[in-house]
């Protein structure tokens, strides 16, 4: 009999112990506020109160301050890397205070994003579609104490709805009403080929080396129909100003021109993409990223 | 017969798992040494040495080198928010090798800091009070084959101790001798209302944004009998020299005044600060932080 | 017999899990990426659907754009201090797309080093040694879906070899087909000692410090018969022309000298190093690293 309890008591504990497992998942945060101070320590701390099983993240703090765009940016190039089940916390919130609603998109994916619902989800809302959208319920989803504070949603509101979310503490009813099936969304040019031309945006610069990404995705790309060691007419804009002007070859690998050339390639996340060889493309022709950039280009 | 056996061994098995689990905790590194090079992934190396099941995080890596205060203003921002228990090393030492004594302060909170005594736990021991202070014991608790080593304490003697602390492997009376209940302070001019003035420091920058926080708590803040919108009388000085001399409303949000003015709030900390709406509070008025540094008010 | 099954069962699902528990590892990241983008992110995210039981941490991101002598130089501080096993990702790859290899090195301390032969593995392999070096097979070992990225191998072979490697799901031979027991070498100053005359590399920085960080070894420095205050006389070089031309003492600490001397000392490496107390004496006296630095000294 004795044994049949003790049994019994380890199947449960080791089933509490399975269960408590499977739910925990990856928390995995994104800000502006850099990593000179201690807000992210903060944030992580409050995560790590509500369960010390999460796995603890972060895409990067370095967005520039209140760049919601580049917020978009950073999700979108990075989420479908982590797997379907993650709960992404997202920080950009020059509308601290405002009316600018506090919401959780599921995507269609099946990934989670805590944000500001201020432009934030308008890349990954177009690139990995809404499952549903809700707002945050703060009498429920708010760390306790944190009543009087009014300037850090991050680590009372966001940080504390992402980790009870991620340790399955609560599920996705959990966070609060659903709302329409739709979020806030940054206008900008999308990838377009008329006539042999093709049109995009220039969404974001690869900061570490210099290189022009676009959002001319490969199957955009591939009605040029343009082959390795083809060359490219290419023209950027600003806000309509002509910025540069040239040509360059369309390769797979930057050794495939000279140190210092100019070259043309598809990026990690297969999109269009411009750089110099061992040098700073954005640096040395003084082109940059945002909505208000544009670049069209046909085959020689 | 065999079934038991089975059933004690697992459960012993499961014990010892639970055990380990139960005195694994946070081990949380802060210090001045940048992320440029591998001196903190050294610290984090020897500490996954001593035992794989820590939960590894960090404060910040960027106090600017040498700045005991401000290691002492990090400490104060972020502990409260990790559990009781949890283990910080902090290493900001220009001091290193010299008599400064190390050790592990336990707050009356329940959490540890292992540091050298040098001011970095001036805020922490006065806004959590002391509960002990212990020496490290050097020929206990230093790593192996670290003998020769002269100027990495931080990774042979504070993260192998923090790590053996946040482990389980020795308990708060394994860390060394007992001393006297008190640390290192830097002196700093404390908070206070007199006839319907306050008075105050500036600890610390909110650098990514260049607000200015001060060090006047929400309930000195509260005997002006401010409410949001009320207009405050504002002068900072450095040194005793006059920096900036001005009015600005005291509201709950940054949005509640347009982009490019200035504002009064309660930061994250609930201590009053200052800022601009969208912009540098700091870089526009050429207004720093320390002990140097002080700050009066009044209501108009 | 329903008691034995759920028994065996227990017994079954727990060693599974101490299997999986014993073979996970820490896997550890090294880039020259930086952490402003999502790049570093969606390696540790490919890493983390491999397997959610590792332990990820970094090095550093914030080696300088395709340095891969400092590349070799991390590595080189801090291997060691993880435990043997552990796998480490560098990424320093300016060749990429070209026909420079993919390899893993295991020392003979038993450290895997996933990494473009191109250099990086420099100081590992003369400090550690060569036990085997495997070249990856990327048939196997690839990210599925990723076969149409020509440029982002840090995500799609690196950082999902060096997980899988790490969470046991392949072994070392799992890698692919073993290469001769050679890598890559970058050329440069061996430390040596001539009739009382030390010659060395300044093979690094102290970049948060600004102290200069030579390549000679305590064992080499111990034939001056140098002790603590000790002047010694120095002399560096760049390509030849001196640079740095003065004496200083050989101290234990920093703390020895006033503020703003300069002093000699063994660092956390135990190698000879030079700094000012409390100042950069790199940036004071221009003295930077790399190859083609030399230094020569003897006791005054």
């Amino acid at each position: 009999m004795l044994r049949i309890i003790t049994c019994l008591a380890i199947t449960l504990l080791f089933f509490q112990s399975s269960v408590a497992t499977a739910q925990s998942k990856a928390l995995v945060f994104q800000s502006d506020f850099g990593l000179k101070d201690g807000a992210v320590s903060a944030m992580k701390g409050v995560a790590y109160q509500v369960s010390s099983t999460l796995d603890i993240f972060d895409i990067t703090h370095e967005i520039p301050a209140y760049n919601i765009w580049e917020a978009s940016y950073r999700l979108h190039q990075t989420v479908t890397y982590w797997p379907s089940g993650t709960v992404f916390v997202s920080i950009v919130d020059p509308g601290v205070g405002s009316d600018r609603k506090s919401v959780v998109l599921k995507t269609k994916s099946g990934h989670y994003i805590v944000t500001p619902d201020n432009g934030t989800l308008t890349l990954i809302a177009e690139s990995l579609g809404i499952e549903a959208v809700r707002a945050i319920d703060e009498s429920r989803n708010r760390r306790k104490g944190s009543e009087q504070s009014y300037t850090f949603h991050g680590r009372d509101v966001y940080a504390y709805t992402g980790a009870r979310l991620a340790a399955g503490i609560i599920n996705f009813e959990g966070v609060g009403p659903l709302l329409p099936a739709k979020v806030e969304m940054i206008a900008y040019q999308k990838a377009a080929y008329n006539n042999g031309v093709i049109s995009g945006n220039i969404p974001i610069l690869d900061t570490q080396y210099g290189n022009v990404w676009t959002n001319i995705d490969k199957g955009t790309f591939d009605r040029l129909g343009a082959h390795a060691g083809d060359v490219l007419v290419i023209t950027i804009q600003d806000n309509g100003k002509t910025i540069f002007s040239g040509t360059l070859p369309y390769v797979n690998t930057f050794s495939a021109v000279p140190v210092g050339e100019n070259l043309g390639y598809l990026n990690s996340l297969l999109n269009f993409s411009l750089g110099v060889n061992q040098e700073n493309f954005s640096e040395k022709y003084k082109v940059f990223s945002g909505p208000t950039w544009s670049i069209t280009m046909k085959k020689k």
